[in-house]
């Protein structure tokens, strides 16, 4: 699946986006665990909290937007020559992984918090890592990281309202 | 996928052991991406460190015990019933994730060290909430529990005698 020569086109492109797919979405599955049941729906929420019904949808063109993007870094040259921007690029994806059984699951909202802040300059480092490899790549993951901040500060103000 | 009666057997049990195989092995594939490459052939290592060939069958059958492990818990009524061990399984799951692109990928031996102390507790934490309620999916994460724990051993010697 690597090639140690930049130049050189991956063997089977198609093959490796939906591996990326595939792993992406193994990461989303972790969110479709948790439905938000009565807890969630017993928080104190503001008044600018987002509908339930908005999230699936958002984080499904995340979750695609994020595979389309590796993939493409992918395609330069596999992770002999990329192994630096993927390897940001995985960390992110397994620390998005790790924040909805600690925020849905346990119930951890600040523990989630701290969490999401790390996803947030992780994601951040892997926009800058991609960005001189494909900068189309770079900014499918803009949306990512608006919404991640986006998520930040509404975990925040829960963690805060319920605590 | 979930009941909320924990005396109800789940619908598809194997499905659902297919599912967990799925999502471990996913966790797994995180590390296959990173080949242990001249970065780590380089490294200065100590004399009891285990030969490249012993950690693909090791993490394999580590990986299937875990997979094992954790479907024994979700039968038990689901995500419903099993919520809090459940998403300290995946907790432990995400951090095992993060830990290859951490080490293998970004050379960051500190961070990973780190990192796989906090994948240490999470597993004994994970130990603990199976246990009362499959005392076999707790003794299926023990050979893991002292895998890491060796694994931590190596990482933090390999990061002082390289750094």
């Amino acid at each position: 699946m690597t090639t140690s020569n930049p130049t050189t086109r991956a063997p089977r492109p198609y093959l490796a986006l939906a591996g990326w797919v595939l792993l992406c979405f193994a990461a989303a599955s972790f969110g479709g665990l948790f439905m938000p049941g009565e807890w969630y729906a017993g928080l104190k929420k503001p008044s600018w909290n987002p509908p339930a019904r908005v999230f699936g949808p958002v984080w499904t063109a995340l979750y695609t937007m994020m595979a389309v993007a590796a993939w493409l870094v992918w395609k330069r040259g596999g992770f002999a020559a990329q192994r630096r921007p993927l390897a940001l690029f995985l960390v992110q994806l397994a620390l998005n992984a790790a924040w909805t059984p600690l925020f849905f699951g346990l119930h951890w909202t600040g523990v989630a918090f701290a969490e999401i802040v790390l996803l947030w300059l992780a994601i951040a480092a892997t926009i800058a890592a991609f960005r001189p490899v494909s900068r189309v790549a770079a900014w499918l993951l803009v949306p990512y990281l608006t919404w991640v901040g986006f998520a930040a500060v509404l975990n925040f103000t829960l963690w805060r309202l319920n605590s």
